[in-house]
């Protein structure tokens, strides 16, 4: 790979390589690519700027918000007393694109795990007790991913609000639409035969 | 898809997209990155603005260039005799990564495509075929890629020197090493058997 130490060039490639999953050579590409337009490279200057001044977080449910709050939170045919329980935002984009879930939500910013070092201290999960309380919620939907951090972390939320009056339940894992038993791991299928419905 | 119609996230998100291979999806999680990492979004806006001034174009060859000749122009180490034709400047980061070829380039912008209206004026064919001429080139490298339209620029070039005394020569198309002939197209495994050579 040739490489351009100490000027101008290596350095935007190695800033782009620090997106999650652009390694060098897809950073490489991205930075022809603004060589190459400069208007386009202009427009994302510009872009990056905006989203830097305006967009902060939700001061209630720590989604993207260009307000104080949230446009899911600011819209009032939102059920304000479910709330579901994502990890990032990125995840919040892929439930609000299944066009099923139509109460709120709340990020916590990641999952518990004690080998990344990530504590419940670190997360929103304080803010979320505190909210469900507050907020009399009626159900709380558990939308993590089903990996071993963040099962623990729904078992960890779950036991905080043993006391309470909400109800608690997690999406469902499972075989997903459109793809062949045949390529899905034993721990998938094994998961969806205990959690099988009456039909 | 959750859309953020009229704002600054929905921006930077759209702008992100017309990255070459970056969809929608791709480029909300880069927003995101953007978002959760504020020095990085201030690091990648003074990487873009510091190539946009310092970066151009080299006024021999076309690669990229900090000063008025790109760094393999500059380098008297290299074989000013032998030049290597290339569609784009990645492909100029591909040969160099080779490490096999120590002459210079000229990068064409494009190929002859009717189909995607590029015609030979709007590429760096004259500009190459006057470099031959005062240069006074030894060996002329086609590398473009091995496309209808590659092939065509190739053949469209080497008419345009025939009365030159230059060496035109094209790397070789075949089956990539580490590959399986299981998996490569008919049509490369037919060029690699008219174009097989004694052992």
């Amino acid at each position: 790979m040739l490489s351009f130490r100490n000027n101008a060039l290596e350095n935007l490639i190695s800033t782009l390589s620090r997106f999650p999953g652009v390694g060098r050579k897809t950073a490489q590409r991205l930075a022809v690519h603004i060589l190459k337009k400069p208007e386009f490279g202009a427009e994302l200057v510009q872009a990056v700027e905006r989203v830097r001044q305006e967009v902060h977080q939700c001061r209630r449910c720590f989604n993207l918000a260009e307000g104080e709050y949230c446009q899911i939170c600011a819209d009032e045919k939102r059920d304000q007393h479910q709330i579901c329980v994502v990890e990032d935002v990125v995840d919040l984009f892929a439930v609000e694109s299944s066009q099923e879930y139509r109460g709120v939500y709340h990020v916590l910013g990641g999952v518990i795990s004690p080998l990344a070092g990530v504590r419940p201290g670190d997360l929103k999960i304080e803010e979320l007790i505190r909210r469900v309380h507050s907020e009399n919620t009626a159900e709380l939907l558990l939308a993590l991913n089903p990996t071993t951090e963040g099962e623990a972390t729904m078992i960890y939320i779950s036991r905080l609000l043993s006391d309470s009056a909400v109800k608690i339940t997690r999406i469902a894992s499972g075989i997903p639409l459109g793809s062949n038993l045949e390529y899905i791991d034993a721990a998938t299928i094994g998961r969806a035969i205990q959690t099988r419905r009456d039909l």
